[in-house]
């Protein structure tokens, strides 16, 4: 720590830890001023590098969220390059996600028929929007198995799973009876199994607008998702509002925290509780009751009641509105993050079962210490080594899990290693392969809410800010900054060694089945197309392969009104040899990957002449590879 | 130049130069294989340091097409970073863009009514797809003056601009009887001025459809956009497809590249001319043809002939479907880039106006120099080289101007000076001011249409790639290596002093006129919003304001079937205090930026209690920051 005047903002760094800005942080809008560039290490100092030189690879895939900008990015680390953008919740305007046939069916065949009749009242092909806070990947004893990423969506109540072989989503489902799904993760133990997703806000359990006074009788909900087959198995209702969730290492918990234990539904009502909640959750007895019968169905759901009480989770008590939940590695401990506190508190799982027979619910405590002002999040090294993210202090607290428990039990020691200035106001933080059993101590990812003067001013919207920490030093150092846009809300990094992802896509990837049977009804061949368009009434289906620079059909005519579909099959199984089709004027714009499928359809309503192209650069000929839409005035 | 074997391909940079694969690199599928990392020197032996430490702050932004991303970019150079997206023709969930009132006013108030009948037929609120390829700022005598940034939509036929001091676009147009805008620049001199937009494709003028098999008679078309009112100030149809373009630095000319003089639909028509065509627009003589009424209206826009044979224009002959059109920083020549031919065209620009006068089209030619495989664009440095992509060589080619016309006057000098591996097939590159007067040689970019291997496997769709280039070396140097998504069509490299945004929104910005008018015509200021919900008929407006971490209505009632107009104004005037508006399970997220306003508008059909919360981080108290809808049975 140091008393310097910080030279960007004037503030120096005892002002705000102790001075009348720390209680502005808390009661209203200054929200960034501690820390500084003149505390900061040169990157030469640091002793590990996060340098990838011209053409080498990274050693890590980063799998990154986006917060409301709705898609999931792939970034290398320690390079901290965007590899990918994939989109999953958001409308995407290069690969026609949202739009074509094939992405509509996965965004729109397990919405709920309320979501449907909403769209359709206002016109609305699907949601395009999307506030994707948690990727993580499925695990089979313990560690990543680099078969598939599942994630929330926060704004719109859905859960999605991204199929690691080709890195596009193939199944998203909305969740019913809960309102907002925040916190998720997948079953570490034995493999996932299980997906767990948190109901952040509470509403009635029938949510037909009848009962909406009756606030006492809102619920959270707490959602098991098959990650095989996506579909719900189990949901329980709790009290106070969910906010993240975690499991440990023997298949045996779910924990999730959970504030506003006031049940309120404003902020001073929220406020009043010293304590509120850990909730654990006994995979065991929940299974049991379902065989037993033991539930209502809502919405084809199977709905158990968890509230305060009940037989099937117990509500340890948790300091003021605690955030996050993340198991260390040796899978012994479990630490929930106090965010109005300044504590996290560290439940040791072996203790759990003693709760559940009636043990003081606090018994399972081992330590809960005092990091600073604002912690959020908790990164392991394997090494036995904390990181919390401290929001209101804009640090990254390193601490020994071992000291902390040994001063809860009595002994003088200071758990406290080290603090790491980040830029500004930290809320998820990460660790290479931490939240697995292999975590191996490397790098450690600070997401920070505010960048303010970090990067050259880009207008009002300033970006975001991520940044790189060395932690194989004993006082970790950060090592890079990059901005980010939206919220850069959660991470995981995964060592390159755990995925394998095709370059080709396979031919009998389910993605276009109705692409594929509609063409053998028409008694097509998709990688051969149709000489000539297909009539059936007003409805016209247009098959054509794209073999670079070309698309088989040098031009097709169709009928002004007529409902148009057009299927293109990418023939090239070269590697990197993506084409596109766009429509010129008709918003049509598609990816078509090496051997894949993808189809649009559109209402023909412009007569003229309509010169479609590939927009996914291939060849010296690309610009010239296209064709021309000729629509006969009606 | 090696004939070492590249390990990663197995393929001798000598195979591809000269082999078979050649040929195929034209005929067929094979895409990229020159190049490779054993040819790259390593950063450290760089002169210049691309090394941005964390704090500090980058030398020049870059601003940055997405290709049929549809957003702009804007970067940070040299640290190659990416500081903010800016959605243009795209739909974004993060922002709203494309779904609040305010995006949509700007996006639709200027389309066609055709495109209006098309969207309503398709259930689409706009067009929701773009393919921006060409960012360019305004000019004043010559350089950047940094008010406003133009760009095109090849995709949907639009031109955009982006008001560089809050940067989001404030207009878009459509651009009738043109179609698919591709090359894009503004006027540099004495200002910006007119913005030079070319037509890609060639459509009939009366495009009804007709006369669609009358291909002889196909246009495209030439567009000058007032870039102070972005009205269409005029539109000139020329003789074979329009490509590129770029201006002088005296104000007479704007030079367009023209490929396809065969006026052919399809691939092997569009290839058998060995000469194509740059077609030089008088500026003076188009204006004085305006003033003397020899146009005729076509969809509210004067269009002039300047067709082959008429004195508005001239056609140049250049060697096979010329593409990139770059003037040099010193206004005196212009590159014309062959494509299919192995050279670059240089035009003295006080050498056109014989042409004009009657000279053999070709006299106005000062050099062709010979070098390489694929030419597509020319950048420079100010110090009198170029540097030209190879596409096909996947080479950036440094040469030297005075030279190259020294060996066209028949002198025997080499022009070539280095010849820099790239990865992999560069379009368009650019250097640090290149194509102002200030051109300062520091930086080079390559944007490269493929990465293959250069970054770890994402999938069957890889990134693109683009690439720093020190040029402050006699050979240039590859720096670093970014991925991208998608193409990295086009980008410029401004120097940070040239552009200075706001930090904090002007509330008498236009972009919310409408929701100020509502809230006078309902007697409410915005900034203080209203208690309760204005009732009009079935129409239902809620006026909030938002200050950290609050919305001023903790809750709100309408009736199912309402059409429910929400305006958020945010009243925090702190940098980086954006909030934003999501409201759960209506498709509704919005950001509103320090001191903006926001509004959207849906029909609440879904009965019952429904959240909204601030999805742009804001506060410790952030995610208590929300509020309910409830919406009462019918």
């Amino acid at each position: 720590m140091s008393d310097e005047t910080d030279t960007k903002t004037g503030v120096t760094r005892r002002d705000v830890l102790t001075g009348p800005a720390k209680g502005a942080l808390l009661a209203g809008t200054i929200v960034a001023a501690g820390g500084g560039a003149a505390l900061m290490p040169s990157p030469a100092a640091a002793s590990a590098s996060n340098e990838v030189a011209p053409g080498d690879l990274d050693e890590y895939y980063g799998f990154w969220s986006s917060g409301q900008a709705g898609e999931l990015r792939i970034l290398g680390v320690p390079s901290m390059r965007e590899l990918m953008r994939v989109p999953v919740f958001n409308r995407d305007s290069a690969t026609g996600w949202g739009h074509t046939n094939e992405s509509l069916k996965i965004l729109n065949e397990n919405l709920l028929p309320e979501t449907k009749e909403y769209l359709a009242a206002n016109g609305m092909q699907t949601y395009d929007n999307g506030d994707l806070h948690h990727p993580h990947m499925s695990f089979t004893d313990g560690t990543y198995d680099g078969r598939y990423l599942f994630m929330n969506d926060k704004a719109n109540t859905r859960v999605a799973r991204v199929d690691c072989s080709f890195m596009k989503p193939d199944k998203i489902i909305e969740i019913p009876n809960a309102s907002d799904i925040h916190g998720l993760r997948p079953q570490k133990f034995p493999r996932t199994g299980y997906v767990f997703a948190n109901g952040e806000h509470r509403v009635p359990l029938i949510n037909d607008g009848t009962n909406m006074d009756d606030v006492a009788n809102y619920v959270s909900i707490f959602t098991a998702i098959d990650g095989d087959s996506m579909e719900i198995s189990w949901q329980v209702m709790v009290t106070g509002n969910l906010d993240n969730v975690d499991c440990d290492y023997q298949g045996k918990y779910a924990i999730s925290s959970s504030y506003n234990s006031e049940g309120a539904t404003n902020l001073p009502g929220m406020m009043e509780a010293e304590m509120d909640h850990a909730v654990v959750f006994n995979i065991a007895r929940i299974e049991a009751a379902v065989a037993a019968g033991k539930f209502e169905v809502h919405n084809g759901v199977k709905v158990l009641d968890g509230r305060k009480g009940s037989d099937l989770t117990v509500y340890i008590p948790i300091p003021n509105s605690p955030h996050g939940v993340n198991s260390s590695p040796d899978g012994k401990y479990v630490m929930v993050n106090g965010k109005l506190s300044p504590t996290v508190s560290v439940i040791q799982y072996d203790k759990i079962e003693a709760v559940f027979g009636g043990a003081d619910p606090r018994s399972c405590i081992v330590a809960e210490p005092e990091l600073g002002l604002g912690p959020l999040h908790t990164a392991f090294d394997g090494k036995g080594n904390a990181y919390t993210t401290l929001f209101l202090d804009s640090q990254m607290c390193k601490w020994n899990i071992d000291k902390a428990i040994r001063k809860y039990a009595g002994e003088d020691v200071d758990p406290i290693m080290h603090k790491t200035d980040v830029m500004y106001q930290p809320g998820h933080n990460h660790t290479s392969m931490g939240e697995t059993k292999e975590a191996d101590g490397k790098w450690l990812v600070s997401l920070n809410k505010f960048s303010k003067d970090r990067y050259l001013n880009v207008g009002p919207l300033k970006p975001e800010s991520e940044q790189l920490i060395d932690i194989t030093m004993d006082k970790p150092e950060v090592v890079h900054d990059s901005p980010t846009y939206a919220e850069p809300h959660d991470c995981i990094i995964v060592h390159r060694s755990k995925v394998t992802p095709d370059s080709i896509w396979k031919r009998d990837n389910p993605m276009w089945d109705d692409a594929r049977a509609q063409a053998a009804a028409d008694g097509v061949d998709l990688e051969e197309g149709s000489e000539e368009v297909i009539r059936d009434g007003n409805k016209v289906r247009v098959y054509m392969y794209s073999a670079a620079p070309t698309f088989s059909m040098e031009q097709f005519t169709v009928k002004q009104g007529d409902e148009v579909t057009i299927y293109i099959t990418n023939i090239d199984d070269v590697d990197d040899l993506t084409h596109g089709f766009t429509l010129g004027n008709h918003a049509v714009c598609m990816e078509v990957g090496p051997q894949a499928t993808a189809s649009v359809t559109f209402t023909a309503n412009r007569p003229g002449v309509h010169w479609y192209y590939c927009q996914w650069f291939c060849h010296a000929l690309h610009m010239e590879m296209r064709g021309r839409m000729l629509v006969e005035p009606a």
